[in-house]
């Protein structure tokens, strides 16, 4: 290894433990360990443009142990992505900072995903490389290999143990993704101590039996040996690789190497002397990185440029000779596609009769594949029953990536990753599905679709009691709550075929959030007064006589039926109510105050809440003085009908209900 | 094979078939294909006694592919448990039968754990596995094995497709617990179709990387070599086992063998007429059982009651020769061993200094350990951080099961189903711990708690934007809704010592509900006006002056003191506020509604909530005309102090948000 790259290894090391020992706080242990391994990577294996961090063909890297944030800022700095500077590693953690405690997506330029929450990035990253494959399928042509990148995944132990990687993993070996490599930093090191203590399998076997080419470097300094590695994973054309990098936490910290104590704490300004003086740095001064070692990632950044040129040109030429391949990439690219839907006749079309609102998604859908040529997603082993497959598209497998249908076997978890690593990547709008029941697995993965901002769509059917004979542990309760109280989804549970086009047509019309739907099992009818009102989230579906109702009954999704049958008896007995559909609460809440009084108006405090849920979080619409249908406890296993009517959900009950606060 | 054995096989598949078919619903695939191994176990190589369902030593069964609850519900009413009857099951999936469509927990008698989301058996299996362990390190005496039983689980490729698997895997081969023995349904179907499209993986060798004995059983209907790799997996006194029996989904029904359709719709009534014609059943008739077939399920259990017998004596010389250790058991099986400790002072103890609660916990966990041995628990690697470490009460490992601090590794999602294991097995009072923002993948395994209604105790500290720099990925904001939001679990978060230890109390003492804790990382001041009010879940902690306050401040933990101190303020501009403070919305509701409003009166519509969390719940207190100082969106990354400024949380901002709706 020679010096300047020793330097450029070392600097990585000087930034990382100089910005966790400025913020007073954070993780310097696998910076300082995995240095060697990130460097020889981004130098020489990985093909990116600084100057163009968004460039289509790059390859991608996560880094899934996202505490190791500084690792990822000083390759950042280095090699001069985003200006990001001196001063903003200086201020590492600090408020409003470029560099927050974990790599936030959309916040830094150069951060391909937001990481953290261990294992996450590992699913991504397969979701990137599907991606990949899947474009490299449609748009690939002799000569023109347009589509053509790695997705590189760097992860620890915690990553390893976390079951979202063997979900994800599983797959990738299935699926033989062979532009996926793993970097395993490996240094049998967790936060309560040796991972002997909870984590003595062997995980190069694990792999092996995922179906990866598995690789070691002993030593994870060894820049050459590091490097031959990464090549015998590119080497390998039928199977994802993982290359176990053994490493010592804190590496070149005289005092912390390969302590617990090295994982999640300054190293204390000491050690940070010791370190600069046990690494040969040429000074003691914080952040202080000698010309030579900028000039050598600069060297490295510009041949880097010149990839991007190179592909720029082939890309051209491949416009010329294929217009019409290049005017889909295009479509594929273009985000707002889907908005010319908005009047479009055939779209909103539906026929008139009782139907479950996942018969009408599956037929959403089933335009959407035709309008959206980029529209990909599947299901979590239940597609027969979520109704998401695209007829026709063929099933993503290792011996088809052209396929738009994904199978992603029963793991929920990485499902969601997945499709978070695929609408990252670009190029593809990706759904994916499951009971809503398992939005409970999905959860973790679904709250980085949000704050990422990712526009992924998560179809969630059987959603209620409505599920009937499967019992409780099948019904949803709280999942409305769980999905409505998280920022930045929204969360549609349309009542008929026009609120569950609306929604879809939201899902694919959205570009700063995801979205998820919430669909019946059982048949619902088409209501007179829906429609594409339910885009605000909500409206009024069947209104009063009176400007100011006596009464006002909320529901959304199989209970708006409820509410339409009591407002009509309700009548007979001259009780003047309406009724407010709200599909989307998250929508709802972000219309104007006007618009809210309108639909809502303050006078009137006799207001009833329906719904197939708990009632936690009708209260900002139900008050003190109103009243709720709702569930008071888990459901229980018996016919949906019987169901509803055990826990209340009838026209009397409702009538009864609005009466009693009359 | 013998005629009986064979016929009592097919007893199985005979009542599961008719069991789906009458109901029009459920999943005959797996019993049909699994029932040989079931019968096979149950007969000859477990010991239970259907007399008395509870026998502390009986080894354990759960059928974690729980779709397939006809093959449990068969072997129950075979064997005679709880007189489950023929009539029984023939009421599968109708309302309040014993039958269900997916077997519960508490709800019929011989089945040890409720199970539907796939792989959740596996990881509650574990948890037995280590309470047995835990139970005999304790408990046994040269000559005396008082605890010494095996626990059996029998799951699909779905179970094994779901990351929870390979974590409680994965820690079990670590833990070495030999007395675990998995049966693994090899049908090699899915309900997508093959499970060629998602799964290629070597599970075997997965589990051998695990650490695991593997063990092939080539003919699922083969008993001699099922009884054989039972045998041999009870043999290994090191390592768990795991069993492949490949076996076909719907086997003995021609047209549905081996096919996808087999796995979860009935078979069809020809299809039933079918299957007895083809197993050469003797009758036709619906639920028709031949007497010998009752025989011999009866004379096993005859012989499997005097195992338990055996036991009995063996335990009664065993508590002649110990009686401190048979006193002691008495302790580890008393639910109610923590009650005594409502007027115990030196519990309720505290120095008046400011803490963080989650090392308030810390103080309470290392008095409990020492009131209640059978106390247990851990984190999922976050000890130092959780605080949830027991000072010298060792640690549980493989070489020693004595020990009483659990190291989870970095599995979330596993380690609350091991908790809801160990608390099914009986004996032992568990917790466990992790930050409160990955109770995002605890989440559907708290369900199952709640569901259950299994006292564990869920330690989650690092609970709002307290946590600081790491940022938003570590910063709950939805967490307190989800978990608020999900019946029969009591979600504390207290403001102080006083509340924590209530906290603590209460979940200590609870038997029909977990509880979550909800703990600070940053210093809470002592607040003057806490009580053991808390344990009604919500109470005036600082009152005003008139009976009718002009306003009243809701909180819960670290803003119970900005509540306080903006009460404090209001009183100089002569606004008279009541404090509430609402350590457990749950507990809150449970209360009588006459205690509610002398609370909350209805008549003060002037409410403001305050919680560093989304508002998303608190609409019911706060009504229609109240306000929120809550969070809008993601936290951000930067030290604690200044993100409750940016967010809003001072003293200034509440004082003016109360005045806002004077």
């Amino acid at each position: 290894m020679n010096n300047i790259d020793t330097m450029s290894v070392n600097a990585i090391r000087v930034l990382a433990a100089d910005a966790v020992q400025k913020a007073n706080s954070g993780h310097p242990g696998l910076p300082l360990g995995s240095a060697a391994m990130a460097y020889e990577l981004w130098a020489k294996h990985m093909n990116h443009n600084p100057a163009n961090p968004k460039w289509a063909n790059r390859d991608r890297f996560i880094l899934s142990g996202g505490h190791g944030s500084t690792l990822l800022y000083s390759l950042l700095h280095l090699f001069g992505y985003g200006d990001l500077s001196i001063e903003d590693l200086a201020q590492f953690r600090q408020l409003d900072s470029k560099t927050p405690g974990h790599p936030e997506y959309g916040h830094t330029v150069g951060v391909e995903a937001t990481t953290g929450p261990l294992g996450a990035g590992m699913g991504m990253a397969v979701g990137m490389a599907m991606s990949e494959a899947h474009l490299a399928a449609k748009f690939n042509k002799d000569n023109y290999k347009v589509v053509d990148h790695y997705t590189f995944v760097l992860g620890g132990d915690g990553c390893m143990m976390e079951g979202i990687s063997s979900e994800a993993f599983s797959l990738a070996g299935t699926l033989g993704l062979d532009k996926l490599i793993v970097l395993y930093d490996s240094n049998k090191i967790s936060i309560e101590g040796d991972t002997d203590i909870a984590f003595t399998e062997d995980v190069k076997k694990r792999f092996e039996a995922f179906g990866f080419q598995t690789l070691v470097v002993e030593d994870g300094n060894n820049l050459e040996e590091i490097g031959k590695a990464i090549e015998a994973a590119k080497a390998d054309k039928t199977r994802p690789s993982m290359i176990t990098v053994k490493t010592k936490i804190g590496f070149g910290c005289p005092a912390k190497e390969g302590k617990a104590s090295a994982h999640g704490e300054p190293l204390g300004a000491d050690n940070v002397t010791a370190l600069k003086e046990n690494l040969g740095w040429p000074k003691q001064d914080a952040f202080y990185v000698p010309e030579e070692v900028y000039d050598n990632y600069k060297t490295i950044a510009k041949s880097n440029a010149k990839v991007e040129e190179e592909w720029n040109a082939m890309f051209a030429e491949y416009a010329k000779a294929y217009p019409e391949m290049k005017e889909l990439w295009d479509t594929y690219y273009d985000e707002n596609a889907a908005k010319k839907l908005i009047d479009d006749e055939e779209f909103w079309a539906f026929a008139d009769k009782p139907e479950a609102t996942r018969n009408l998604s599956h037929m959403v859908i089933n335009r959407i594949k035709d309008i959206l040529p980029n529209f990909i997603g599947g299901s979590a082993d239940l597609a027969p029953s979520t109704k998401t497959y695209m007829n026709g598209e063929g099933d993503f497998s290792k011996n088809d990536y052209s396929g738009r249908n994904l199978h992603f076997g029963v793991r929920e978890l990485a499902m969601a990753a997945i499709g978070n690593g695929m609408a990252l990547h670009g190029g593809l709008r990706a759904y994916v599905s499951t009971f809503f029941v398992f939005s409970d697995y999905v959860k973790p993965m679904a709250r980085l679709s949000s704050l990422m901002g990712v526009p992924l769509t998560y179809v969630l059917t059987h959603d209620s009691i409505g599920v009937g004979e499967d019992g409780p542990t099948h019904e949803p309760i709280e999942q409305l709550a769980m999905l409505r109280s998280m920022p930045n989804i929204n969360v549609f549970r349309p009542a008929d075929a026009t609120e569950t086009i609306a929604a879809w047509y939201h899902a694919i019309t959205s570009t700063t959030a995801p979205t998820a739907l919430v669909l019946t099992r059982q048949n619902l009818p088409q209501l007179p007064g829906s429609s594409k009102e339910a885009l605000k989230g909500g409206y009024v579906i069947d209104d009063s006589k009176k400007a100011v109702p006596d009464a006002i009954i909320l529901a959304s999704g199989s209970e708006v039926e409820l509410g339409v049958n009591a407002k009509a008896e309700l009548a007979k007995e001259g009780i003047d109510v309406r009724v407010v559909s709200i599909p989307c609460m998250d929508l709802f809440e972000q219309q104007s105050a006007e618009y809210k009084e309108a639909v809502l108006p303050k006078a009137v405090r006799a207001r009833v809440a329906v719904e197939a849920a708990t009632d936690f979080g009708w209260g900002k619409y139900v008050g003190l003085d109103g009243a709720y249908v709702t569930m008071k406890g888990f459901g229980a296993s018996a016919p949906a009908n019987l169901l509803f009517e055990k826990f209340g959900f009838t026209t009397e009950n409702v009538v009864a209900t609005v009466k009693g606060i009359l």
